[in-house]
C-alpha cells in the first residue's frame, strides 16, 4: 500500500540560530506530523514544533529514536529527524539509512526517505575563526564511543603527516579527558608549537566562545563535546584574533599592490 | 573615520537553489550595494541583484575580484563577495583575509568583514548521495593550480591509509585529464575495487547528476570541475543506489530489532 507510505525526512538543523536554518530544512519541519530528535536539540527550534508530535530522546538514544521515526513514518506519517549541524556529518543520516537497510526497505516503492543538509559545526566554526579551512582539511572525531582509540590515535597521525588542516569533533567529555592531550602530542610531532588552533562553542548562538591559541596551549583549554577545535596546517597563520590557512595565491599574486 | 567603513560580507550561497540559501546569506545579499562573484555563481542568485552594482568576473581573476571588493567597502558601502557552497571550503574567504593582512587591515577600528558559512558541496553531495561521510572525512582538492601534484598525491595516499572517507574537489578539468586517474591508482594501493564511490554534479539544482559506482569504475566517469567525487572507506556499503558509511552503531546495537 505505498499509499499509506509515509515520510522519513533527515534535517539538519545548523548551529541552532534561526538565520542559518534553511528553507528547505524549514519547510521540511513545517510539513512533519512528527519531529524527532536529541532533546538538547529540539530546544533550538522551538517555534518549529508548535502542534506537532515531538520524540524527545537522551544523547546515546541514537539507535531507539532512529527505530522510533521509522516506525511513526511507517504507519503513514511525515516525520522529521533532526540533527544540529548537518545530519551527514556524525548525524543522523546513516544510522537511518543503516537501520532502513537492516528493515529491508526498497528505494522503489518504499517510504519516501531524505536527506537535507544543514550547516556542519565545522563550517559554522571556520567562519567563526576566519578562513582556517581554505586548504584540504580532514575531520576526526575523538569519540571512542563507537570507534577505537588506536585508529582515531592513526588517523591523527597521518592526517597530521598529510599536512591537512584538522578538525576536532568532540574533543572532551566528562568521561574522557585524555584524548585531547594525546592528540597534541600527535600533532606536536609534525606540527610546530606555534601552529595557529582555533576553539568554537555554540557557533552563532548567544552563548557563542570564539578563541584563537596555538597547539602549545591546546591541551590547559577549556574544552568539551559542543566544543569544535580546528588545528591549522604548516601554513596557517593567525592575525587580528583570526586564523587564515593560505590557498597559496600569494605565492602566484601580488596580493598588496591596487587591484 | 570609522564612520566613512563599509562593511565586507563573504558569502556562501550554498549549492545553487533558494531552498538552500540561509536567511543570514540573504539578508547579507539585501542590505549590500555591491555583489561580487564569478559569473557563473552570480547567475545562480539573479533575483538578489536587482538594482545592485554588481562585479562579475572571470575564473580565476579572484584576486582581482577580493581587491575590488575590499577597494568599494573602504569607499563606505556594503559589499558581499560571494562563492557558492561555503566560502571557508576552496572559496574567497582565506583570500579575502590575506590581501586584507596585506593592506594593513586592522579588525578594531578597520572596516567590518563578516564570513557567512554555507552549505559545502561537499555536505550538499553526500546529502543526495545518502550518508558517506558518517565517520572521520579529509576533503583535497585535485587541482594544481595552486598546489604541487606532489602534496597532492601526497595527501591523497595518507588520506587513504587513514581509512578516511575521501571527498575530491575539481576531479578533472578540460586542461587536467589524468590526475583522477592518478588519483585512483594511489587509492586502489588500500581500498578495494569494489569501494563505493559517489559523484555529484549541480547538487540541488534542475541539472543535478547523482551517480553511484566503485573505485574500479571511477576512471571512466564522466567528471568535471563542478563534480564532487566522495570515495568511501573500507566500511562505506553501497545498497538501493546510495553509499553509506557507518559509524560503528551496527556493531554495538541490534538495528533489525523492533524500537
Amino acid at each position: 500500500m505505498p499509499g499509506r507510505q509515509g515520510k522519513l525526512y533527515v534535517v539538519g538543523i545548523g548551529p541552532g540560530s534561526n538565520h542559518l536554518l534553511t528553507p528547505q530544512a524549514r519547510a521540511a519541519l513545517e510539513r512533519s506530523h512528527t519531529v524527532a530528535g536529541y532533546r538538547a536539540y529540539l530546544e533550538l527550534i522551538p517555534g518549529l514544533l508548535t502542534s506537532k508530535e515531538v520524540l524527545a530522546s537522551g544523547m546515546m538514544q541514537e539507535v531507539a529514536r532512529a527505530k522510533a521515526a521509522i516506525e511513526v513514518a511507517a504507519s503513514g506519517k511525515v516525520v522529521s529527524v533532526i540533527s544540529s549541524g548537518d545530519p551527514g556529518v556524525y548525524g543522523m543520516a546513516g544510522l537511518v539509512y543503516e537501520v532502513l537497510k537492516e528493515k529491508g526497505w526498497q528505494r522503489e516503492g518504499g517510504m519516501e526517505v531524505e536527506v537535507v543538509p544543514g550547516i556542519a559545526a565545522l563550517n559554522a566554526a571556520a567562519a567563526l575563526l576566519g578562513a582556517p579551512l581554505m586548504h584540504d582539511f580532514a575531520a576526526i572525531s575523538l569519540s571512542d564511543l563507537l570507534t577505537p582509540w588506536e585508529i582515531i590515535a592513526r588517523r591523527i597521525d597521518l592526517a597530521a603527516q598529510a599536512d591537512f588542516v584538522i578538525g576536532l569533533y568532540n574533543p572532551r567529555s566528562r568521561r574522557r579527558v585524555g584524548e585531547l592531550d594525546q592528540a597534541c602530542q600527535i600533532l606536536s610531532r609534525y606540527r610546530s608549537a606555534a601552529t595557529p588552533v582555533g576553539m568554537v562553542r555554540c557557533a552563532f548562538r548567544e552563548e557563542q566562545r570564539v578563541v584563537v591559541t596555538d597547539l602549545k596551549h591546546l591541551p590547559e583549554q577549556d574544552v568539551d563535546m559542543l566544543t569544535v577545535v580546528i588545528v591549522g596546517n604548516s601554513s596557517t597563520f593567525s592575525f587580528e584574533g583570526l586564523m587564515v590557512t593560505p590557498r597559496g595565491y600569494g605565492e602566484k599574486y601580488d596580493l598588496a599592490s591596487p587591484g
